[in-house]
C-alpha cells in the first residue's frame, strides 16, 4: 500500500471514529501534538488529548458521513455530509499527515447557507 | 503522466486560468455540459458558455490563489484563497474530471466567518 492509499484509510478512519464515538480509534489516528484549526472562528485546538475531549464535548446528536475522500500523498480533502438533528449541512476538513502516518493538521470549514446576491438570476437556476 | 497527475494540472490551471481572466484557457477546461454547483445557495449554473459569463460578470476585483491541491485519480480538491479588496476568505472546490480530461462538475463552498460558539473556551486559542 502505497502512501496515498494509507492516507486515504486513515481519512476515512477519521470519519467513522467521530460517527462511532470510538475515542480510542480517534486518539490512535492523532499526532499527540495535532493541531486542529477553524479559520472561520479563528479558533485552534492544540494536542490530542484536548481535540478528543473537544469531540466528546460537542453537543447535540450530530452524525457524519464521507461523501468524497481525496488523498494525495500525505494530504487528504474531506468531503463531509453533517447531520444535526433535522439540520444537514456539508462540511470540509483538510488532513495533514506526518512521517509517522499520524494526523498533525486538521482545517475544518463549515460553510453555512446564504442567500444568493442578485444580479445573476439569467445564469442560474435554484434549487 | 497518470490520470492524477493530470487532474493536479487541470485543477491549477483552473485557478490560474481565473485569476488571469484568460477565458479562452478556462473554456478549454470545461466540458460542454459542464454544471457549477454552489450547495450554500441552492444555486446551479449549467454549461460551458454560462459558466465562463458567470466568472466574466463576476463584480469585484476578486484574485485566487491554490494554496492547495490534492488530486486523486479523477477527483480534485481545492483550497483557494481569495482576496477581494482588503476581504479575505479561504474557499473550497471540488472538482470531477469526465474521461475526456476536461471539467464535468465543480462544486464550491464558501465558508464566512462566524462568531465561536459559548462553552468551548477551555479548549481553544483564539488568533
Amino acid at each position: 500500500m502505497d502512501q496515498t492509499a494509507r492516507t486515504r484509510e486513515v481519512a476515512h478512519a477519521y470519519v467513522e471514529s467521530l460517527e462511532r464515538r470510538d475515542w480510542a480509534a480517534l486518539a490512535a489516528l492523532l499526532g499527540e501534538d495535532v493541531v486542529y484549526d477553524m479559520p472561520q472562528t479563528r479558533e485552534r485546538i492544540s494536542g490530542r488529548e484536548r481535540y478528543v475531549r473537544f469531540n466528546q464535548d460537542y453537543p447535540g446528536d450530530w452524525h457524519l458521513t464521507a461523501r468524497r475522500v481525496v488523498a494525495d500523498d500525505r494530504y487528504a480533502a474531506l468531503w463531509i455530509d453533517v447531520r444535526v438533528g433535522d439540520d444537514e449541512l456539508a462540511a470540509c476538513a483538510w488532513l495533514d499527515l506526518s512521517d509517522d502516518g499520524l494526523i498533525s493538521r486538521i482545517t475544518d470549514y463549515w460553510p453555512e447557507p446564504y442567500e444568493p446576491p442578485a444580479g445573476r438570476e439569467h445564469l442560474v437556476e435554484r434549487y
